[in-house]
Formats: structure tokens, sequence, C-alpha cells
């Protein structure tokens, strides 16, 4: 079969692989109907994380089960199932208080299992997946071509943003800042106005990307950055910093300016993949009572709440897709995504 | 009048000092009935802060309004007051959020107010009280002597406990590790088992505050610190680290232990006043989706809560208190509570 491999700094290749098989009794096959490029993947593609050697990319996808190992029992062949952007057992002590992504036996995809057996990534035309019981959802039912990208947040993006307006304790008439204007803090926009934020104000600079945060729920929008857009979300917040900040970046700066405006005793959540040196100042931190929480977002506990949102339409966070190009192209979708061009990008097989 | 104050590191003097007089029309006049030392004034004690001038010192305090300016409204002469360990007017934005130690007019005990005013400490035998309204709680009526101790608490320590474990996410059911087994410790357990906390480990070497620990509320001691302490409090949790961890001395050592006291997706509340270097390690907190929360406890809100409790006897801080002193011998408090011969050291004017 075909799928996507990082060779090097902007060096993608599709390439052929060989077909992935049962392994263990807790495998399932799936062939990917879609999969995604995540922001994530751009830090090897830019030289921020290194590459020592070719590997499998990709951590986002939806598919159909081809085939189960004998002990699956949750799943059947031809069901669609969503799969989250870490592997879990579905059964130790962190998965059971919604952890997943602290699993005992956890796993990541494109990696080693716990045997050392390698692990699909997600952008081929199929993958096995290990622990399908505890790391699959599928869904009740075979899903309109309309929905396919809705689900696919489901895998990433869509868990990521309500894991940090969650992590922001964001509540019904809750001030929110949204710091992050890609896939994620789009996302974090949805959640957060999807648990009730009263007022969402999106700094982002970028026009599309303001008129798609203010379709998914943004009440303002900032552009500017660092103090003065401190000091322009303050001024919409009547003078009081936001009751929660919602940090999608990862970067010191990102971090800087989440903390910068939320009020004291607010909360920032945080789920940018911390890629510059971010820093948790804690004499602040302590002096204005304002809380922080976030991380790896345990995506997989979510998607159940989230699925029946997103196949009832009451959320569309699959709008945050704005380019499909074919698994073949996924060099050109790096690169979509690297030079902004492209704020999510879709890879169909 | 008499009052307490610092002149350089181990050195404390009781002095002749002005009588305080109504200033402003916000102003009570308060006699002192009770005051104490806290954790927090014997880091300058010890030098670990600077004393660069003589000042005076303390910051809880509770006792009875003997004049009034002509604006407090909340108050009458003969009323029994608890003054909260940070002045604050009540009525700003933060003050409306419940974060009175960010009061926009916030002031401090033994320092200055907006005008260059200096405002009085509480370790002496009357108080000037700047924005009375917003800073005194008067009781119901006038308490029994047998009351005096745990109302005191409520000015600092146990207020201070119910912010670590408000900030930790405490609730019923909860698994919770107590960093700490000074009266901030101590109170920190109260407020856990008020909460609803069903196991609460308190971490502590001292015979004497493990049966206060006990006595209060902690189901299990562990007297091992470091790695083993943490070894020990997991296995107590059945191989799981706590929801909760209040961290309640302020050191680079006693941080870490909570942090490693913590499952993943738990939460860390901190009250600890850090003069040891405390760092909050981002990347760990991310990888394992830990919380940390608290700072400076806005004490002034819980206030009402608390001593509704208090009075009822339903909880009863005043137990931290194992020495009472008169005021003439504020040096010698001091350095009971420095050499850890006493938990709490009342001070009686």
């Amino acid at each position: 079969m075909r799928a996507t491999l990082i060779h090097a700094p902007r060096d993608i290749r599709v390439e052929d692989v060989p077909d992935p098989q049962i392994r263990r009794p807790g495998d399932a096959l799936v062939r990917v109907v879609a999969a995604c490029v995540c922001g994530s993947d751009l830090w090897p593609y830019r030289g921020v994380t290194e590459t020592t050697e070719p590997h499998r990319i990709g951590h986002e996808f939806v598919g159909v089960v081809e085939e189960l190992g004998s002990e699956v029992s949750t799943l059947k062949t031809g069901d669609f199932v969503i799969a989250p952007f870490a592997l879990s057992d579905g059964t130790c002590g962190h998965c059971r208080n919604g952890v997943h992504t602290s699993c005992a036996n956890g796993a990541w995809w494109g990696g080693e299992d716990k045997d050392g057996l390698p692990i699909d990534a997600g952008q081929g035309e199929a993958v096995r997946v290990p622990m399908a019981d505890g790391t699959l959802v599928a869904t009740p039912d075979l899903p309109d071509e309309s929905m396919i990208a809705g689900l696919l947040t489901l895998s990433d993006v869509m868990g990521t943003g309500h894991h940090a307006a969650l992590s922001a304790g964001v509540s019904p008439g809750s001030n929110v800042v949204v710091v992050g204007d890609g896939a994620v803090g789009q996302c974090a926009i949805i959640a957060a106005k999807r648990l009730g934020a009263e007022r969402i104000i999106a700094m982002s600079r970028h026009a599309d990307r303001q008129a798609l945060a203010r379709d998914l729920g943004a009440t303002d929008v900032v552009a500017e950055r660092g103090d003065d857009g401190v000091a322009r979300a303050e001024e919409l917040l009547g003078g009081v910093g936001a009751d929660a900040s919602l940090e999608c970046v990862g970067t010191k700066e990102s971090m800087q300016q989440a903390l910068d405006a939320t009020r004291p005793g607010g909360r920032v959540g945080y789920v940018g993949v911390p890629a510059g040196g971010s820093e948790l100042p804690i004499r602040k931190l302590i002096s204005s009572n304002i809380s922080v929480g976030g991380g790896v977002a345990p995506v997989r506990g979510y998607i159940p709440d989230l699925l029946a949102d997103v196949l009832s339409g009451a959320i569309d966070p699959g709008r945050v897709f704005d380019l499909e190009l074919p698994l073949e192209q996924a060099p050109q979708a790096y690169a979509a995504m690297d030079e902004r061009r492209s704020i999510k990008t879709m890879l169909r097989p």
C-alpha cells in the first residue's frame, strides 16, 4: 500500500510500504477514508524537532474496519471509526480517569508498542490499530461524505480545542480569549461557544481566519498582538481581563499573550505543543491567582459527546478544512500548511 | 500604645507607637483582641527576605470596633471583627470576582495606602483599618473566649488552606495529598475534609503534627519525603497518584513533592509563599495534564462561609494554636515558631 514518510525537514514522500496485517488479538485493520496534516507535524517538517531516520507520519484519520483480531469485542467489520491521535487500552487507571494520553499501555501512531512492534501512522491507505477496543470509536451508522471532515476533527483538533476550554474552566457566561487562529484555535472557539461562553475574543491577524472565527462563534476579533492586543481585549471586556484564555499555539509569545490576557483569578487552558520555550512564571501566577492547566489532550474520552454534536449538526468543526488533496500529494499538503495557505489540509487515499 | 516591629533578622521588638486615629471616612478603629505570627513572618525574621528599616509587622488579627469613620456603613461600634490578611475595597471588579487580593485599591498591613499614608500592622494593641466596609467581617454576636482561636484562623490560615483545596478542585470523593504540616497544611486538611475528600494523606514527619493532622481529618500519614514519600502515597492510593495535591510550604522541594504525588489529569493547589525558587516544569505538566492553581489566598471572600462553620462547630481550625503569649512576648513567639516548637502562636494584647 501507499503511505507517507518524513525523511528529513521538508522531505515528505509517499511510498510503497508493506500492507498492514493483524498481528495481535486486539488489533483492527482499518482502511483509511480520510487523514490530515497536524500543526504538530510541521515541527519535524520545519526541522524544529529532529528527524533521525525516515519514518511514517500522521496521527489523525478516520476509516472503515476491514478485519478484526479475535479479542476485539466493541467493533465489527464495516464500522466507520474515528482514531484519536493517541492509542490507549481504555481499561487502566488513567484511562478510567479520562486521561487516555497517560494510558499505562499507551502508544503513538508511527511509534512502537511495548514489545517494539512498529505501529502504523495515519497518512496512508490503511492502518493496523492495536488496542482497537480502547482506541477506536465507531459511528452509529456509515456517515455521509459531507460528515467526513467534521468526524476527522474528532481525531485531534476538535477534542484538543475542547480540552483547552475545559482546562480553562469555560462555563456559561464566561468571557474567553482564544490565542491562535489555526485549526485548534478555531475548534477552541467552537468549544467555548458550546460550553456557554458569553464573549469569545479571537486573536487573529488574517482576514480569512478572522472570518472563520466569527462564523464559528467568536463575538470579537483582536488583530493586535503583544501588549496592544492585551489592552484591546481588556478594553472589550470592560477593563478586567478574561475569565479564561485558551492557548492554542505553543510558543513563548502565545503563552505570554494568554497569561497577560487573563484576569486575576482566571484560568489559562493550554494545548499548544510547546516548541518555543514556553514558561510558567510562578510569581505572576501566585500574585494574580491565575490557574493553568491543559496539555496533551485526552481526546479519546471526548469523542462520544462531541460525536453526537457533530452528527446532529450542533457543531461544524469540519469547516477548519479548507484544502483537500489526494494522499499522493502529501508533500503539497505539508507545504500548504507550512506556508499558511491552508488552515488544515485533508488527505484522501 | 504598644505594637510589634521588626528591626532586622531575629530582632523583633514590642515598642511604644502613636495611638491610631480615624484618618479617612472609611476607616475603623479596632482594638485587637488576638493576633498571631504567620509562617510568612518568618521569612524576614530568618533574613530570607530583606528588612531595610524597622517596620510594623503582623497581618492576622481579630478585635472589637471602637470608632468608625463617617462613611462606614456595614459595621457598628462594639462589633467583633475578623481582619483578613489583605485590605480590599470590596467593590472593584476583582473584588466582585472574589479575588480580593487583586483589589484595585488593595493594600497590606504594615504597608501604605495609595496616598502614602502608613497602615498599621496586626501585632499591636489597636489598628486603624482603611476600607473597613470592604475589609472587615463582623461576627453576628460577641463570641465566647473559646471561639477566639478559630475566628483568628479566618484571618489567614484557614482561608488559605481552603484556597489550596478549592484551587486543586477537591470535591466529594477526592483523593488528596497535603504537603506541609504547619498551620496552613493542617487547615488544608480541614478544608479537604469539609469539601468531601474521601482520602486525605498528610505528609508529616513530626509526631505531634501527625496526631493533629489525624484529628483534623487526615486518613493517612506519610512520614517519608522525596521519591519515597511519593511512592508511599501512590501505594496508599492503589498505584495511581492523588486527584489533588495541596502545596502548603512554598519551597522548591515541597512543590516538587506536590507535583510528583499528583496523578495525570490531577490538580495541584499551591498556597505556600514561594521563598525557595519553586518552579513549574511546563513539559511535565503538559505531558501529564496536571493543572496548577492557587496563590495569595483571597480569604476575604471565604470568611462568611467558613465563619458559619466555625461558629457551628462544624470545623475547629483554632486547634492549630498550640501556644499563647502576651503581646509583650512577641520575640518569644517568633522564636517558638522559628524553632518549630509551636505550630502557631497567638499573641494577646
